[in-house]
Formats: structure tokens, sequence, C-alpha cells
């Protein structure tokens, strides 16, 4: 019996190695697909050359159709490690270490994590953890008070084009608030609120005034406040890859090019600056009024890190979302979140990334991201252009790209102000609802971009960008959808719990949820035709609806159920359905 | 034919993707052990919709006895990239992706690098390329003025104890320069300097104060001076993980426990802090002498990047090696970098790091490394315990876990003042200076731990601390490897080429060192008899001494070679070489 050496994957970098406590590691070790049966840590104190080595066993905590990845957490009090791990196959051994795979293992061969310092442990926002984030535009949501619209305002039931305002304002999230408990919302996030002359206001013009036309600084504390008491909590877009060209320090550079203080602000390619010759970076390298900032200079950093944290405690918001996070140096977030930290200890720092977010993820950085790749994976399945394994694997795999305790916090969406509408991506009803419950349902935060849950309809921008419909009238999946968005709202298992993939038929999608001794198991049936899944557990219908026969349980197509397990009793049909997972 | 997909790594990290240039990355990807027979990079502007994807092909740059990494260089005028990897094995071809491995590629499959910020650069000091180290003792080096010894000082035959003072000093090493020339010395590495209670000042009293028993600051300003002018660096140790129990900090902690400003300077367990209970932590957890610093406190890394430039710039030091340097935290080492390139831009760092040092030569931190993994791997070969196609393999390994810009800068080193002395880990002289030798013929920076040159020995510490030898007489070995030595300094190929192990008979190593156009070959038997390898190249031998036989050299035991090669002449030959390897 030979193992696949070459698959074996340890590496002293997130999320392979990750400082999760004062004095704790959490390691991870990558094996091919069922190669090996256990894996251990093996450990001590660096310094300690008398006693014999610890020893924890690893759990498998991810597994995609390539690899297994098998993790636990080592403590040291005096914060010095040296580690091997131990790898058994069938009735063999081996230790993979620091000098490779190993028969007998010395000191000096071990993987060494020297020391933990403090500025290197991993920390979260707790209250964030799972919770339902609903993408507010300002402007397109409710207008409470029409005496702050812009002249060009228009009647909501026209068809956006890229100057259209229709007048929403802070008193229109505020008047709406209710609505927004009815979905279970436990984060409000704001398209940007800072004086700009555009409607999206992704170009600021200043970043120490909240626009006029939304109510003003005043009205979004009083939306922060009224938000709060709901248990409620509001985060801000901070754009700061680029500002307007009407901004102050580039109106100074167009003026005063080489001895304009702002000089090395912004990327000039050659002076004079001009807006019309766009002889600069810029947003997208194609955008002339959004001049692209230059992240890496210290003044740069530190007037941003200030004015964020400005904001923070003046409207006490609870965090930011945070524009083309993955274009803006590590320093710049380092800097900014520590600046942050100081007035609100417990700030969420979510980045707009369109990847694998692995690089801002980091200690340090950010905590969260929005997660493209579950919408990209989710569309593939609802259109059928992959199977329910193959996406399972996928969104395994996925999960390989980020730290266990922060699978929970990446933004699942759907759609967003950049995407088509989710109704355009996927016109058929009950596909869609399907995906919409599954996005509640899976690991992360789910995003809810204004409208979707109204099957608001939109191709590409500014067209995704319509008015929110407050006439309209819910069709029967869309109740369904506002019934599973507050069940999660009170489910601490599918906010906190882990995730495991049960292997089943193709077209069916089962998954657990985890957490402490409760477990719940999700049906979703991709298939046009009603499945059915072996079940022998106790189980309690908790959301959905199924048809029962003995041993089975039976779903119509596109639907999905939640089975609430009787853990305790349930111990050895789960080991069952592992050995067939 | 199946790939080993599972051996396929790609990860958005050192040093599989490295910034090294402002529009610059460098990607590798690694392989199973010749799996596959080319790879190819695809990669085009993260923004631009409508060109075709440009295609590079990648290097095989480094093989193991498990892997094959291949690495090229991308550049993206506007620093956005997105890219994926085409893998030809056989007449068959796979793309591998951030979605895994795929037939067809979408733009959304690619790996994404959003922009490169000038602060992720990674830039080193050229002028340190290569250069050989020279590891001084202060104290046990010469002492030029007996008039500034402490009174406890001892005869140099003496066999020093942990209190021993010999009375060297600075203007012994000035006295000396001449000597460290004659062995191509580039690089002066000192031991501590600043004021301290021990003789090896590794316990730091005064952090701005240059011990007066070494000749005080001026003095170490001439040695600078002097070193300078014969085309000689000099670097200092930095010693920031901890300091002294007489540090005035560390006093007034001692003093006023928790009212001290310095509260958070140290690790205090409990209080009242005392030396005789140690209720702090220290170096190595076990020495209540030595303070350990929290260098994660914004405080003591603003104070001590401050020091560290102060002294660079008074002293015209040309950078440090960093104790411990492993244990401090990452914030701690930017910020120090910064500080001291804010006054001398080409400053090198190298820290002490004694296993993979992958987590400290990022870009913004450390420059390079001690190579302690060299020294373990060629200790394990001079004794037979390792043969050389596994040596080989190892230092390949070794060699993954840094970028290919740093290879030349790691400090390889075969002992030190934490070692026994090399003399006494390979008593057999022939043996000893075959490693010798080979550590000047590697790629790195050769650091001769001072005395190792003229086989000084010495068991564990103390006793590996023994003071210069000044009237001992160079063996045959000995003249050899100063010649050696002073063929390194005059080659441009052995600091700057790159490695390339040519598979051989157990027990001859034999490797190229290549730049441009030109190349050496390196051959070592390490076996205890004459050796014979086959070569038909045109070649001129220009170190060691070979017997020639019609398409072979022959090697008497324990011999090295170095040959130069004709390459224009001998492609075909290098060929052929190749596929046999």
């Amino acid at each position: 019996m030979i193992m696949q050496k070459t698959a074996i994957l340890h590496i002293q970098e997130y999320p392979y190695c990750i400082v999760t406590g004062p004095d704790a590691l959490t390691l991870r070790i990558r094996a091919a697909k069922d190669d090996i049966d256990q894996a251990f840590i093996c450990f001590k104190n660096l310094y300690d050359h008398t006693s014999e080595f610890q020893k924890v066993e690893m759990k498998r905590i991810l597994a995609s159709a390539l690899f297994d990845v098998y993790e636990a957490t080592i403590k040291v009090p005096l914060k010095h490690f040296k580690y091997y791990f131990e790898l058994i196959f069938g009735s063999a051994k081996m230790y993979y270490t620091s000098d490779g795979f190993l028969e007998i293992v010395a000191p000096e061969n071990c993987f060494y994590y020297p020391n933990i310092n403090s500025d290197e442990i991993l920390a979260l926002p707790k209250w964030a953890e799972g919770e339902t984030i609903y993408q507010v535009l300002v402007d397109r949501f409710f207008d409470s008070d029409p005496s702050n619209n812009p002249p060009q305002t228009k009647p909501c039931k026209a068809i956006p084009d890229r100057n259209t305002y229709y007048g929403g304002d802070f008193g229109g999230i505020i008047a709406k608030l209710d609505y927004l408990a009815s979905y279970g919302v436990g984060i409000i996030y704001l398209s940007p609120v800072l004086k700009s002359p555009s409607y999206h206001k992704y170009d600021v013009e200043d970043y120490y005034t909240i626009e006029s036309i939304y109510g003003g600084k005043e009205k979004l504390r009083e939306l922060t406040e009224e938000a709060h008491k709901r248990g409620m909590k509001v985060i801000l877009d901070g754009v700061y890859g680029h500002c307007s060209c009407e901004h102050e320090f580039f109106r100074d550079l167009c003026e005063k090019n080489e001895k304009s203080p702002y000089r090395n602000w912004f990327e000039v390619y050659d002076f004079p600056v001009s807006v019309e010759k766009g002889n600069y970076n810029t947003f997208a390298n194609v955008v002339p009024i959004m001049p692209k900032l230059n992240t890496a200079n210290n003044e740069v950093i530190a007037y941003f890190a200030k004015q964020g944290a400005y904001w923070a405690k003046y409207l006490d918001i609870d965090g930011y979302r945070l524009d083309v996070a993955d274009e803006i140096s590590h320093t710049f977030w380092r800097q900014f979140r520590l600046s942050l930290e100081a007035v609100k200890k417990d700030a969420l720092l979510l980045g707009e990334i369109w990847n694998q977010p692995t690089q801002w993820l980091k200690p340090g950085e950010l905590h969260s991201a929005t997660n493209y790749k579950f919408r990209q994976y989710t569309l593939a399945l609802a259109r059928n252009e992959i199977g329910t394994k193959k996406y399972a694997s996928l969104i395994e795999e996925h999960l390989m790209t980020t730290s266990t305790m922060q699978q929970n916090y990446l933004a699942s969406l759907l759609g967003s102000h950049d995407t088509l509408r989710l109704a355009n991506e996927i016109p058929e009803r009950k596909t869609r609802f399907l995906i919409m419950k599954l996005m509640l349902l899976m690991p992360g935060m789910p995003l809810i971009y204004y409208g979707d849950e109204i099957s608001l309809a939109g191709g590409k921008d500014p067209d995704n960008r319509r008015a929110m419909d407050w006439n309209h009238m819910l069709t029967k999946e869309e109740t369904e959808f506002r019934e599973a968005a507050m069940f999660r709202k009170k489910s601490e298992i599918l906010k906190k719990g882990s995730l495991n993939f049960l292997t089943s038929e193709e077209g069916l999608l089962v998954f657990t949820r985890e957490l402490a001794a409760e477990e719940l198991i999700v049906i979703a049936n991709f298939t046009d035709v009603s499945m059915d899944y072996e079940i022998e557990d106790e189980y309690k219908l908790v959301l959905g609806k199924i048809a029962t026969i003995p041993g089975k349980i039976r779903l119509d197509a596109k639907e999905i159920a939640v089975l609430q397990m009787d853990k305790a009793n349930n111990t050895l049909e789960k080991i069952k359905r592992r050995e067939k997972g």
C-alpha cells in the first residue's frame, strides 16, 4: 500500500497554519481523497528538549473529489512550537516533516512555529457570524422625503439609465426597517453615502460629507440608531480604490501638476494631468472620472484610516463593505483596521473580492469577503452545467482557500449591483428560489441584493439597479423564501454550524449542518422529477415539504427540505452515512 | 495517460506568486516529478475583455525526488492580472485554474491577481548577492588594545567559560581586515556591539551605547570606513527579541510594576515582577536575565525601528543580522525595514532562522535568512547518513520554500556560535574541507564562522567560542579552502548563477551553476575511492584536481573540482545530460 506522497500538503501559511488564540495554532494537512485513514499532529514546546511529544488527532473537515483536508488545533502555553504529522494508511505509518517524509523524526526535522506574536491572531467580530446581509442601493430603495430629491429625479417605474435618480433616502430605509426585519436581516449594507456627483456614489467627491440628497449625516445616524433598536447592524460601502475627478485633491493635482502635494496620491503617467486625456491610472483602467488612488502611499493610508474611523464613531456604524478591496494595498488594510478598531473594537470588514479571497483574509486584514465563487458554482448547478456532486466538490475546494473560523463569514451571494439580476440569470421561478433558499442554508453570510426576494428583474448595468417595487404581491415561492429567511434568523446551527456534504444520487444535493449536539440535514432536488432519499434516522421536518415513505423521504422537483436530526439517537446511522460518503 | 492532478500546486502566495517588479508577477506551479512535459502561463489584463490571452512557457527551475517546479514571469503594464496554466503531458493538454482542472477556460475560471501595489514588490540589496560572510565574535577575534580590556580578561589559550573575556576589539578587526580580504570576504558580520553585562552581548543593557571595551562608537565607525575602503561591508547583530534585565526599561518595570510605562513592553505573568522569580516571558522561556520583548507592541516597534536606523546612519553600516528573527512580529520587521531604508536604501536584513524561512522572506520583510537546513543536510551527507541523490533532492525541496531571486541570498553555513564547531562535528579533515568548499560553490551567501577556516575546535557552548588562533600554520586543505574562497570572490557565476543538479552515480555530487552564457560544472566525490565522471563536452579545469581519461574525468576520494564549460559549443551535449537527468 503506497501513500500518494505528492498530494500531501502542509505550508506554514494561511489557511494551513493559523494562529487562532494567544497560544493556539490551527494546522491543516491535505491528502489525496480517501488516501490516508488518520492524521495526527505530534507537538511540543520548541525549547522543550526533554518531554515526549504530545499527540492530537486531526479531523477531516473538507473533502473534494481530489482531496481530503484534516485539521486540528494545538496549544503550547509558552507559545513556541515544533510539530510534525503522523499519517496512518492501512497498517502503515509515515511522518511528514519540514524535511519531507521520514520514518524516524529528530527535533530538527520538525516544522517550527517559533513564537506567537499577538498581532498575528485571527480575530473576528462574533456578532456577524452567519448573519443575513441585505444590500440596499440607497437611491433605489424608498423615497421618504421628496423635498431632498435632486431635480432630475424620475418616477420609479422608469427603466434606469446611468444618470437616473429615484429619490431614495435614509428616511426611506428607516421606514422600511420592519420590512427588512421580516426577512431576518442582521446587517444592512448601504451603497456609498458620501458626497458624489453620480447617483451610485462610487466616485466620492468629499470623504467628510454625507450626501444631503439622502438626508445628511444626522439622518444617517438616526438610521443606525433605529436599526440598532431592532437588533440590526449597518455597514457602509467604503470606496478607497479611487475617488471622483471632482475630489479637491485630484483637482489640486490637475491645477498644480508636479507641484501638487497630492502628486503621489495618484498614479500619473505624464504631466500636465488632464481628465480629457486620462493620462493617469483609473478604476478599471478606462474610467477617467474615477482616478485610482495610490493605496501604498503612507499619506493616503493615514488619511483614509482616519476617515474610516471618523465615520464609524460619528455614525455608530458597525463596519464596512470595502469596494475593490482586492486592488488596495495590504498595508492600507492593516492600518485601516487598526485605526477602525481603536474606535469600534468589533467592526466588520467585508471586502469585495471576486476570486479566491485567501490573500486578504489573513489575521490583521479583512474578516470576510464577497463569495462570488458561490454564485458562479450555484448558477452553474441551477443551469445543469454541473451536477450536484461536482458542485459539492467545487464548494469544498473553495472552502479550502479560507480558514474554518471564517467559513460562516463569507458573504454568499447570487446577485449584486455588478451582475445581471438573478431573475434574468435564472428566469425559471422554482429553480431560482431553490438556489435562493440554498444560499440561506449553506454556510456563510447570505447576501440578498435588494429586490431579489421579490424577483425584481434587470439586465446589464444600469438595468440591474431598478427601483424597488413596493406594490409587489408575494408569489408562493417568494413567501416560502421569506419563511426560510426567518427560519435561518432563528437557527444558530445555520449561522454557526459546520458543513458536511453527503454523497448522494446525482441530482440530489444533500448536506448536514452541525453545531455541538445539533444536526440538520438539508436535501435539495435539482432534477425535474420527484426523488427519494433513504433515511433511517429519526428526524423532524423543520422546513420545506416532503412525502414520507418507510425508510425514505420523497421530494418533488426543485424542492428543498430541512430535517432536524435526533443526533444522540442517530450516531450509528450517521457513521453509516459517513461510510457511504 | 493520466496526469497526477493531486500533485499540482499553485497558490497565490510567496513563493508561488511573487511581485518581482512594478508590473511583473513571477509564478510557479509544482507537478509530480517528470509528470508533465511542458507548462505555460496564459494571461492578460483583468479588465481586458477583448484581446486573446498571451502565453509564455515556464521553465523547470527545481526538481526533487518527488516534484518538479516550473516558473515564469509575466508582465501586464496596467498591473491587473488574470491567468491560468496550460499543462502538456504527452499528446494531452489540461488547464489548471482557480476552479481546478478544466478543458475549457472562461474568464471567471482564471486566477486573479487584481492589482500590484508598490509595497508588495520583492526588492533585494543587489550588492549582497552571493557575497561571502565572515562571522566575528568581537571579544574572541583579536585584541589590538589591552588598555580597554575588562579586568577579568584571560589569556587567549584558556578554554572559555561563560564569563571569559579575551579582550578582542574593533581595532583588532581593523588590524585583520587584510586577513579577511585574503578569504574574499564581502561582508563582516559582528557579534553584538552594544553595551551589555556579558561577554557575548546578546543581552543588551543600552541600545544607544556602543561597548567601550570594544573601543566605542568612533572606533566602530573607523572599522566600517576601513572595511569599505577595502570593498567589504559590515553588518551588526540586531538583538530585538529580548534585552538584559539590567536595561533601564526593565528595571523601571521591576520598580514600578503595574504603573511602569513599560508594562506592556514585556510579557509579565504576575506582579510584582522579580528577576529571582522570573515571572515573565524570557528568551527561550528559561533565561530570566534576558526578558523577552513584546515585539507586537507599537511602542516597542517604534523605539527599535528608530534605533536600528540611528546606528545604520551614524556608523554607516550596511545592514543587520537579526537575532531570533523568527520569534519577532512581522509588524516589527515591516516597520524596522521601512525605517532603516529611509536612511540606508540598500541595507541588508538577514534573519537568524533555523527552519523553513518562508514566512519571513516576503516582500517588505527580511531579504535573507541563515540557512541551517544547508548545514543539516550537508553534515548528513558528510557522515554518509544520506547519499548524494537524497542530498540533491533535499536541497531542491528546501529551495522550493523561497523565491528564485533570493536563492543566492540565503546564508549557507556549517557552523555558528550556536552549534558545535565544524571541526568537532566532522573531525576528518578531508571530508570537512570538502563540505567547506562545497559551501563556497553552492548558491547562497557562504557564511564562515571565524576560525573554521583554520580548523578551530570546540564542543558545546561556551567551548565553541574559543579565541582565534593567530599563530596557526595552514594545512594543505586549509590552503586549498582559501584558494577556493578567492576563486569564489572573483566568480560572478558562483555569486549569481542558478543551480542545476545532474543525476549521477551515488557518491558523486554533480551540479552546474549557470549565468547567462556561462556555465560551471562542480563535481564532488563523497566516497572513499576515486570515481570517474563521463564528460564529452569541452571544458577547462578552474578549481581542484582531476585526472583526465578520454571521455571521463577522475576524482580522488573527497576531492571537488570545478570545470568551466564552453557553453556555446556544448548545447547538444547539455541537452543530452539533461535528458539523462
